[in-house]
């Protein structure tokens, strides 16, 4: 029997058709519909007749979601996707006939990924942080995905480094994810635009978008503007991560989403950035996740 | 055969002499050698000596250092007695006869006295803050104390909260230890005797100490200016709480240190401010830590 896997982000679904081994056979992106938990439901009932070829019964359908998820596979809080309070993973089995149902937050299902088939093989203390829209965030503890003592997952993008600093989506000031997001990224190429300065907003007059990815290739081709305004988000990035080094010192820190994609570019800011400032003077290994783009279609049904 | 244990704190050394049963029977105090690793082991030397009546083995000598330590018993940083890298545990084995030294984290010993004696009793995942001087914390995960994914302890307070803020103990900026300890109360007196203003001048004009206690004593007998200074410290307090339960969602959060001296005073302004300041948008329950002033001697040789 077949398994599908949705990665629900803020911009679009993926969705992907597994095989008996996990092995990815079929990839497919659509929009996601926001603030209408029904829609998105109908969405992954036709997808998966659609990618399966019509199947009727799956072994598995895992849908990992950009938000807080309580231990019945309900959202507690997605407002990247306008949904708080949904009962998802009992909507998807009332459309779709599989053995298991799996509801689970992004970063955790990114992180599931890096355990089962990534870097993460065999750590036994590990923090991971996914650049996207937000900024998700998994602690693996004794080798296992830790969900929060309470399990509601965690929420390390929401941690508050920067008291008093900019409104946050979550609705409180100052979290990680209000400086370390690619949507902070984005903000600061946005801002080069505004200000008509170097590399970035000249491409952007030709019709490149003034996103994160612009920021970091502007960066990496030498561009002395991007450099710079890279410089200060991998600053506040290695602030975050000392802070954790110093509240956790997990042997392995792994950085995944969009932003990862710089790799090396920013992992060795990070490695040289992140030592001085922990309480120790030391960390453990940065390195980048390897699952790639499908890390949430992989996680989700894992 | 007796045990012992010392509590090393940044103004005095605690030393108390435990029997069979580990109940506390003879309790001393005695100022803290600053810098000086050797002029400490000889005070805990003739301590040992004095307080058990010239006892020629013990069964257990713990030592609580308010700093980071290393598997061995060494410490990697005390700045507040102004110790780095000393192999205490060796120095105290090469003095006193014991079948066992422990030399632990004052806050670990601390959550190890509420896991055994106090509130922490069969918790799986709790949070413990101790305000004192500086900031300490614990992680209990899994019904254990936490000492971190590499062995060195956890440094709670040195997490970032307030990025480009007061500069701390430690040489960083922003740290929780910098706005949540009791040397930060006690720069809310001094600020107020400064401005020659309310309850906190009076007194201090008068020959009270300006510390934290006299700030939280002034507040709680209704004076206005230190009823505000109070709000906004437990304002702050509250976010690094909401910013811990982001991370690690704990069922208990216990306050010790001097600072909980203010008991319900403190905890339900906390009970109140904080839920709302988290992601979940409700938290565990908070506690003021059972064991009291004889926590870290008791937890020294646990």
């Amino acid at each position: 029997m077949l398994s599908l896997g949705f990665d629900i982000g803020g911009t679009t679904v993926k969705a992907g058709v597994l095989d008996e081994e996990l092995k990815l056979i079929v990839k497919e992106s659509r929009e996601t519909p926001k603030q209408d938990a029904e829609a998105l439901c109908d969405m992954i009932k036709q997808m998966a007749d659609e990618l399966s070829g019509g199947a009727k019964e799956f072994r598995c359908i895992g849908v990992t979601v950009p938000g807080s998820v309580d231990k019945d596979g309900g959202i507690i809080d997605a407002w990247n996707i306008g949904l708080r309070n949904v009962p998802l993973k009992r909507m998807i089995e009332s459309r779709i006939k599989a053995e298991r149902v799996i509801v689970k937050n992004d970063a955790d299902a990114a992180c599931d990924a890096e355990l089962h088939f990534g870097v993460l093989r065999g750590v036994k203390y590990g923090l991971m942080l996914t650049l996207g829209t937000g900024v998700g965030g998994s602690i693996i503890f004794d080798g296992k995905l830790f969900h929060g003592g309470r399990e509601q997952g965690t929420e390390l993008g929401h941690a508050m480094i920067n008291r008093g600093g900019d409104l946050c989506g979550c609705g409180h000031r100052g979290c990680i994810e209000t400086l370390c997001s690619a949507s902070a990224l984005k903000r600061l190429a946005q801002k080069a635009c505004e200000e008509k300065r170097g590399m970035i907003w000249s491409l952007a007059s030709n019709g490149a978008d003034p996103d994160a990815k612009l920021l970091i290739d502007c960066a990496m081709q030498g561009d002395e503007y991007a450099q710079e305004l890279f410089e200060g988000y991998t600053d506040v990035l290695a602030d975050a991560i000392a802070s954790f080094v110093n509240i956790l010192d997990p042997e392995v820190i792994v950085i995944g989403g969009g932003v990862s994609g710089a790799g090396d570019f920013l992992l060795d800011k990070l490695r040289v950035k992140v030592p001085p400032r922990t309480f120790f003077g030391s960390c453990g290994r940065i390195l980048k996740a390897s699952a790639g783009n499908d890390a949430g279609v992989l996680g989700a049904v894992i």
